[in-house]
């Protein structure tokens, strides 16, 4: 429904898997006609067709068939690899066409997308709006290849993966969109994981905050880029599936991502995460004087390692300190070396590594303003038996590490705590 | 060789065939480092790897997989199968690179290479030779996406299918190059084709004209429209087989087209072509007045029905006359149903046609100059007991049109008979 006397700009982005076929292209253009039917000047982003980043990608590396790929250069490879969605943008503008939907394709050197010369994980540096925006409110769907831009001297600069997201976002903030809707494989973000329990509800919002906690801690459905620039830029975001057609009960479909202000029903606690990406490193024996921890997270920063939980203890009998963090479980063996060759260094008595672990954490912007969710949340683990293993904190979400059995249980057992399955 | 004290630009051409795989793109850049090492400045371009436009194609019509395809629009089915090249391009930049020579990719709206709005048959406006030649002339091999320009209001246009040789030629005429070599999977032009006379011989030497004519006639190895830009633009071409080494003779391989002037060792003719895609059309007891041949010749062009050889003879004991013509197969029942629907208003008895007829001719520009070409062709033709039904004549070529099943026979007597077997 447009503003009444005004443009009501939309911006819809479609992922990999929505626009895998023809068929589904074809689906795609039925929704986007919807958003045209119902009044909104609309602009649609897309990515490359499903599997074609892939096949590009293998040429370009030494992990291609019989391992013959070229050796990249980042230049020339987003040359090849923002082909996938030029393809896509073409062929979405026909499909539109085919019914009656005045259309055309916009690559990312016509808009143009101007972004920063670090090919393979550019950074969108300014989006002129005056050309999109015409086109748009002449009543001509703008179809945007995704994931691309174009540097300052004339390249092609792709955006990293998941770049599609940052791009819809980017084009909303530039031509005011009144919303950016994020089509992709679900059908919006749940206060948990519904595998795991049955019981999980969809929110109807979400803020910023929120989102970009749930992201970080694995809830993958938006890439933690593509939030924070709509919160920088104040674009409202919505999550919804592409399966499903014209006439279903769209307007009401899926989560919207927006201010914190704009929640009227406040929760203290909005979802529940958990991740299995994660392994403890625990040091024994180090000497209790100050310097010691730099010394060991120095060395993990320059090699680019990122550690996440920390908890330091005191030995009772001695001396000495035992420290515990979390790192990637794909960094976890190149953490062990890095401080094991600074072992005299750093002067620790031995490293151990567990990976059967998974964090589980709450996430809420009530717990700015309400206490004691840190207590219901101990005391529903302790209830179930569940071991606190490393317990981090920050301003919207409480993180502990447990054993990676006890994961589905302490899931559901928070879940029930905070009343999230009776929303 | 460059010129002493000058920089001598050359342009290098390789079709998709030359570049459908990863091990061909690395052959194709061996080529491409010989010629960097012989001193020149190099510009190459690119057609998109073998079968993939086939590929991008089938999406965009009807004869896709369960002709299930989009109807295609010009405008994006540009944006689309100029994919192709770009992968290409992208590829061969980093192939190079790979063997340590600077390079970098060109893609149409970047040099620009600027087109008509006439798009998947565009014609190329201009190409401004600066930032090009610039590049070049930096000791960076410029990798040029073949096949696609851009219009003068920001949009990719293609030049339709065999475009990559009239865009090498382009770039060969706008950087003043030395010359534009051809890479394809035949070494050369011969005198005729060596599938069916074993004694063919390749030339070293054909003039733009001729080429035309061979071309024109069915010797597939350049396209037409290529080499009447590179005769206007005076630019010598070369064509020659890309499944060489380097180290292997190139210097003397190939064959150069060019102007006539050239040439020092001039010949009356030059090759024997054939085809065997013409259809003979007969029509009977027609009115013999003026007017007849305009009322049947209009009404083919009006349907876009080429008309190649024309014959007219009178009947011997009647006031009427009969009239014999060729057509491409492909428009022969065609042609049928347009001059039957007429029959009244051109007025004549009966129509045949007959696909099993063929067109054998002998070219060469010498025949400007020397008498005695066509006795030759008829006596050797007449040896064999090979019956001419048509006969039609150019400046620098004759045409039979003979029984199909005599077409082998009649390409060896007359490449005997002109002693091109001796060169």
């Amino acid at each position: 429904m447009g503003v009444r006397g005004q443009v009501s700009r939309l911006v819809m982005k479609f992922g990999g898997t929505s626009v895998a076929d023809l068929e589904r292209i074809r689906r795609v253009a039925r929704l986007v006609n919807a958003e045209v039917q119902a009044g909104h000047s609309v602009a649609v982003v897309v990515s490359a067709m499903s599997g074609k980043t892939n096949e590009l990608v293998a040429w370009t590396d030494g992990s291609g068939a019989a391992a013959q790929g070229l050796a990249p250069s980042d230049d020339e490879y987003d040359v090849v690899v923002a082909s996938g969605e030029q393809v896509t943008a073409g062929l979405l503008a026909m499909a539109l066409r085919n019914i009656g939907v005045a259309a055309r394709s916009w690559l990312g050197w016509q808009i143009p997308i101007i972004a920063d010369d670090a090919h393979g994980r550019a950074r969108i540096d300014e989006v002129p709006p005056d050309k999109l925006a015409a086109a748009m409110d002449a009543g001509e769907v703008a179809v945007i290849a995704g994931f691309q831009g174009v540097t300052r001297d004339g390249r092609i600069a792709t955006l990293g993966r998941g770049g599609s997201d940052t791009s819809a976002v980017a084009i909303a903030a530039a031509v005011k969109a009144i919303r950016c809707d994020i089509y992709t494989d679900v059908d919006g973000v749940y206060t948990t994981d519904p595998r795991i329990e049955a019981k999980a509800r969809r929110l109807s919002k979400i803020s910023y905050e929120e989102m970009l906690e749930m992201a970080s801690l694995g809830a993958k459905v938006l890439q933690t880029r593509s939030v924070e620039l709509a919160m920088a830029q104040g674009v409202p975001l919505r999550v919804l599936s592409s399966f499903i057609e014209p006439g279903d009960d769209t307007a009401n479909a899926g989560t919207i991502v927006c201010d914190e202000e704009e929640i009227m029903e406040k929760r203290i606690v909005s979802g529940v995460a958990y991740s299995r990406d994660e392994a403890k490193i625990s040091l024994f024996g180090l000497p209790d004087h100050p310097g010691v921890s730099s010394e060991i997270f120095g060395r993990l920063a320059d090699a680019n390692v990122n550690v996440d939980m920390i908890v330091q203890s005191h030995a009772r009998t001695a001396d000495t300190a035992n420290m515990e963090f979390t790192v990637g479980k794909r960094d976890a063996a190149r953490t062990v070396e890095i401080v094991r060759a600074a072992q005299k260094e750093i002067g620790f008595d031995d490293v151990a590594v567990n990976e059967d672990v998974a964090k589980v954490s709450v996430i809420g912007v009530g717990m700015r303003s309400h206490t004691g969710v840190a207590k219901t949340m101990f005391g529903a683990l302790a209830e179930k038996g569940v071991n606190i293993q490393v317990i981090s904190t920050s301003e919207i979400k409480i993180s502990v590490l447990i054993d990676a059995a006890y994961t589905e249980l302490a899931v559901r057992a928070l879940h029930a705590a905070y009343g999230l399955d009776q929303l």
